[in-house]
């Protein structure tokens, strides 16, 4: 095992240390968070009791492999805490995520967790975001239009692929990264990106006062 | 044929003798806009040139069958004319359309477009909004969060049913028809609900200066 996946299962096992029983959890999805449900699965195994909502179709099989007991939001309507991955944590705990494609239910769920903890390796956390490009959900009818509207806002917009087709989401969205260059002022952002007729989700997840923990490759673990 | 139906009927074909040679047309959804495009594909067949991009697959059927060429957004970026029913239209031309479900692609198109045209008959044409239920076009996962949500600000929402099973859109989604009562800000309220994570459009179509033709019951046909 590398520095980097080290890091990030220190940084999952670490997370799911913060789970206990009776909670209601949220669990993400990526490669950091593929180690907090690995352990949870194992916590399950021997006696924790809880009840789960996966943010995508993989982490949900997964969990369920694991013997996870899933749920759903007809069932509760709050999480007691959400564990995910990112993939940029500004200085001021704003987030991008989506690089895994499941920001739409990522979103969904750590809304409705009373508690956000956030998995990444140092190489995530950033000083301003913006070097990753921003995810963003958009409905595949007209997508091109949203492209073009993308560019006259300054961005540099490309729509993710699989196999030469169109990446298609859990939701049966396509995705378009979008680069604009340092994020100033994300809110702003994320509030233009919003109002446009097509996008469905952004990346941004902002003001979650989220708990973040850092892995750094020489084993360190830091929680912001 | 009832005198509402003529009223549709008559409003479809004013809109549908809008539509000249060369252009490139948005064709609405809903049982007036089913006039124009019956109308429209008259014209096809006695010599008219023209290229349309439906706005829901029902619409794309009828004008398939019409023999109407349709082409979609990744042949061109920008329609003509539009020519689209209404749920209702207020005094100063603002519009909720969503009934027939179509609301987004519907709404696509209408921003697509440089000239739009709406289609209604004499029942939809109200002093201000908010009579006819808000249709929401809104994310399957998590609907639950959104529904309560929604009840927060003072909406009465009910999610939209087809044979005891949530409703589904074109794009997969479902629909919640949200009661506020009198919609005395429409722009204030569309940018409100936008900004709900999981919905993914509003029925309030708003600020489009749109050419309104109002059919009566009477045979009278007014522009507006």
């Amino acid at each position: 095992m590398d520095a980097i996946t080290t890091a990030k299962k220190a940084a999952g096992e670490k997370a799911a240390s913060l789970v206990h029983p009776g909670m209601l959890v949220g669990l993400g999805t990526g490669s950091t968070a593929y180690w907090a449900i690995k352990k949870i699965g194992e916590m399950v195994k021997e006696g924790l009791n809880i009840q789960a909502v996966a943010t995508s179709l993989a982490s949900e099989k997964q969990a369920r492999e694991l013997g996870i007991p899933i749920t759903s939001f007809s069932e509760i309507q709050q999480l007691d805490i959400d564990i995910d991955g990112a993939d940029e944590v500004s200085e001021d705990l704003q987030i991008i995520k989506g690089g895994g494609g499941s920001l739409l239910r990522e979103k969904i769920v750590a809304l409705a967790s009373r508690k956000r903890i956030i998995v990444a390796d140092e190489r995530k956390y950033v000083k301003t975001l913006g070097k990753f490009p921003l995810p963003l959900e958009i409905v595949p009818f007209g997508w091109e239009l949203v492209f073009k509207t993308l560019q006259t806002l300054q961005g540099v917009p490309t729509l993710r692929t699989k196999d030469d087709q169109p990446y298609i989401t859990d939701n049966g969205n396509y995705i378009i990264d979008c680069s604009f260059g340092v994020i100033k002022d994300p809110v702003q952002l994320h509030q233009q990106l919003k109002m446009i007729t097509g996008i469905v989700e952004t990346g941004l997840f902002l003001n979650l006062q989220p708990t973040v923990i850092i892995a750094y490759e020489n084993g360190e673990i830091k929680a912001i």
